[in-house]
C-alpha cells in the first residue's frame, strides 16, 4: 500500500490544484495592487528563530529536524507569520510602513480539528510599523475583500482584544502561570471554573474579568463593557480602539466578543476571527502582534491575517477541469500555427500521440482539429 | 541572532520573490495549455512511498520525521517526480496518456553542490502512458520552450541512454554492486579505472563500455556508436531511437553522451540535461523512468523533466518592483473611485497612512495621487 498518504495530509488532484493556483492568484494580485509585496520565507529555519514569541501549542505543532551541516535543531514551519516579521525587522529594515504578503505550504505535527490538513496552504497579508487604528482597519477590509474575492464571503467578524483581557489580568495581580489558565478559561467561556479560579481575586476586577464572556454581539456590547469594566484611563481607551472599528467598518458583518481572544498566543491587541455562512470554524484569524518584533530585536506595531487556501477551495463548488481540443500529431505548419494561436488565447490543445484512439475524452478533450480542404477546423471529438 | 537562516537555505525577498512568482505562472501557463494538467502532491509522505524507485543518493537527501498519528516514519519529499507518478498510477487510473505538471518545494539533507539551495523550487512535467518517441520528442521541446520562456535559453541539451549502459553491463555478465560501480565511473568519465574494472569481462562488451565515455559531441556520434558497439538487434534499436530524437529535434541545440547518465537513479531509457550559457550546472534533466510506476503495482511509461526555479532566477538581472502611486488616507468617494480604477488596472495603488511622510519612496512609491480642483491627478512624489 504504497500509495497511502499519512492521515490529514491530502494530494490536490488536477481540478482542485486549478482552483487553489486560480485563487492564490487572484488573491496574490489583490494585496499586490494594494501595495503588499511579496515574500517567501523558507520551509525550514533553526527552531529558536521559528517559534520566536509563539505559545506553546505552536511549538509543540512544530516539527523538528537535525540540520546535518551545524548540528543544530530546525523546525519546519508551521506558522509563516512569525517569519515574515523576521523579515521585516531585519531584511527589509525600513523606517516606515511595510506591507508584506506569502502565500506557502506550513507542516503540523498534529490536527488542529479532526478535519483539519495537517499541510494547510497558508496566505496572509501584514502590516508593519504603523500603531495607530487605520492599519486595523485596513487589514479587516483587506480581509472582508479576500472573502469576497474567494467566492466564501465574510457572514461574521468577530473582534476581541487582547490588551483588555491583559490590562484586567495585570489588575488581578495573577502569577505567569495562573494568567495562563484565566487565558484559556476565557476563551472557553467556562464560567463556573473562572468563578472557582478568581475566587480571590479583588472587586472590581473580578466581576470584570467574570463578565467578559457575556460581552459578545454588536457593536452595542461596547457600552454594556463600558458599564461594568473598571473605569480607568487605560480601559476606556482600548475600548474607544473598539468604538472606532465599530465606527469605520459599519459596513462588514462585524460583531464582538470580549473573551475570544483566540488566534495565535502572539497576539498582543485587537484580535479577529471571520467566519463564513454554515461553517462553525473561521475561516481566517488575525489581530495584533506588536511584541514579536521586539523579540527579534527591534520593537515594530504589526498587525495582519492569515488563512488556509485549502478550507477556503474545499467550500467551493467543485469545478471540472476547463476541455480541451485535441490536435493530430501530425508535421503540418497551418496546424503549428492554429494551434499556436489557440494556445496564445488560452485555450487548451493536446497533441494526440498515436495509438490511443478511444482515451482522448478521459484526458479532457471534448473538441478536436480536422482539415477540411486545406483548413484546420474544430468539431466535437468523434468516436470517443 | 535569532534571524540568521542555516546554511543553504534563504529566504526571497519582493524583487526575487516577484519574478519567482511571474515565472511560475508564466511556465504553470505554458503547461496548461498544452494539456499538462496541475497537481500538488504533499509536502510529507511515508518514507517508503516517497522513495519508490529512487536511489540510495535521495534516500540519504530525504529529511525523516516520526508521524505522531501512527508511529510510522515519514519523509518531507526531496523530489516530486515519485509523488506525481504516484497520482497517475493510482488517482487518475487512466488508461490513456496523462499528462501532469507541478511546481513545489522540496528539501535536501544536504545541498548537491557547494552552491545549490536546500529547497529547491521544483518544478516540471511528466507524460505518462506513451512509451512512443513521441513522448520524448514532445517532453525536449517543451523543455527548451519553458527554459526559453524563463529567458534563460537552453545552450545545449545533452541526451544520453541509460538503456545501453544496461545493455552492455548485462552482457557484461556483471554482478548487481559492480553495475552500480560502473555507472559512476562512467558517470565520471574515469576511463583508467574503468580499464581495471573492466578487466576481466569479455570483448566486444570491454570495447564497448571503455569507448562511451569518448562517444560525446554531435549527431555524428550515432555513427560513431554504431561502428563501435556490438551489432546486435537491441543495441541498434536504443542507437535507432537516439536517431530519430537527432531528426525529429534537429531545429534544437542537441548533443549526445552516451556516458552521461547523469539525472536520478530511477531513469531508465533516455535521459537528458539542458545547460545555459555560461552555466557549469544542468538548469533541468530529465528522462525516462518506465520502472517507476511499476513499483507503485501499475506500469506505465513515464518521461519527464524537471528544474529549480529558484536557479533559473538567480541568473536573470534583478529587476526592482514595479513602482507604486501613494494615495492619501482620507475618506472621498471620488478617489476611492480613482484608486478603485487604478489597481483594476493592475497599477499598485499605496495608501498613506498618517505620520509616516518621508518614508514613501522607502515603501516602492514614486508617484502621488493629489487633488488638483475637483480631479485627482498622479503627480510625482515630492517631499520625500
Amino acid at each position: 500500500m504504497r500509495w497511502v498518504l499519512p492521515d490529514h495530509i491530502q494530494d490536490a488532484l488536477p481540478s482542485e490544484a486549478h482552483q487553489l493556483e486560480t485563487l492564490r492568484r487572484r488573491l496574490l494580485d489583490a494585496f499586490r495592487v494594494r501595495g503588499y509585496q511579496l515574500v517567501m520565507p523558507p520551509l525550514l529555519e533553526y527552531l529558536d528563530s521559528l517559534t520566536t514569541g509563539a505559545g506553546q501549542d505552536l511549538k509543540l505543532r512544530t516539527f523538528k529536524l537535525v540540520d546535518q551541516l551545524s548540528g543544530r535543531t530546525m523546525g519546519v514551519r508551521a506558522d509563516m507569520t512569525p517569519q515574515v516579521t523576521r523579515i521585516d525587522a531585519h531584511l527589509l529594515n525600513r523606517q516606515g510602513v511595510s506591507r508584506l504578503c506569502y502565500c506557502g505550504s506550513a507542516l503540523h505535527t498534529l490536527p488542529s480539528t479532526l478535519t483539519a490538513t495537517r499541510e494547510p496552504l497558508q496566505l496572509g497579508a501584514e502590516l508593519y510599523g504603523h500603531a495607530g487604528i487605520e492599519a486595523d482597519v485596513e487589514i479587516l477590509r483587506l480581509l472582508a475583500e479576500v472573502l469576497r474575492l474567494a467566492e466564501v464571503p465574510a457572514s461574521r467578524i468577530d473582534i476581541g482584544h487582547v490588551g483588555l483581557f491583559h490590562a484586567l489580568a495585570a489588575r488581578a495581580g495573577l502569577v505567569p502561570g495562573r494568567e495562563e489558565e484565566l487565558f484559556d478559561l476565557l476563551q472557553a467561556k467556562d464560567v463556573p471554573t473562572l468563578q472557582v479560579v478568581l475566587d480571590d481575586v479583588a472587586e472590581p476586577v473580578r466581576t470584570a474579568l467574570l463578565a467578559l464572556p457575556g460581552l459578545y454581539g454588536g457593536p452595542e456590547v461596547l457600552e454594556r463593557a463600558a458599564a461594568c469594566l473598571p473605569q480607568d484611563e487605560e480601559i476606556a481607551g482600548l475600548l474607544g480602539e473598539l468604538r472606532q472599528l465599530a465606527a469605520a467598518l459599519a459596513d462588514l458583518p462585524i460583531s464582538f466578543d470580549l473573551s475570544d481572544l483566540r488566534g495565535y498566543h502572539y497576539h498582543s491587541g485587537i484580535v479577529f476571527a471571520a467566519y463564513g455562512a454554515d461553517s462553525p470554524a473561521a475561516l481566517a484569524l488575525g489581530g495584533r502582534y506588536d511584541r514579536v518584533g521586539e523579540a527579534f530585536g527591534r520593537a515594530r506595531p504589526a498587525t495582519g491575517f492569515s488563512l488556509d487556501l485549502r478550507e477556503l477551495v474545499w467550500r467551493l463548488p467543485a469545478r471540472g477541469e476547463a476541455a480541451g481540443i485535441l490536435a493530430p500529431c501530425v508535421d503540418d505548419a497551418e496546424l503549428g500555427r492554429e494551434v499556436a494561436a489557440l494556445r496564445a488565447r488560452g485555450e487548451i490543445v493536446v497533441t494526440a500521440l498515436p495509438g490511443h484512439d478511444g482515451t482522448w475524452n478521459e484526458a479532457g478533450c471534448d473538441r478536436q482539429l480536422v482539415k477540411r480542404g486545406d483548413r484546420w477546423a474544430i468539431v466535437p471529438l468523434q468516436g470517443e
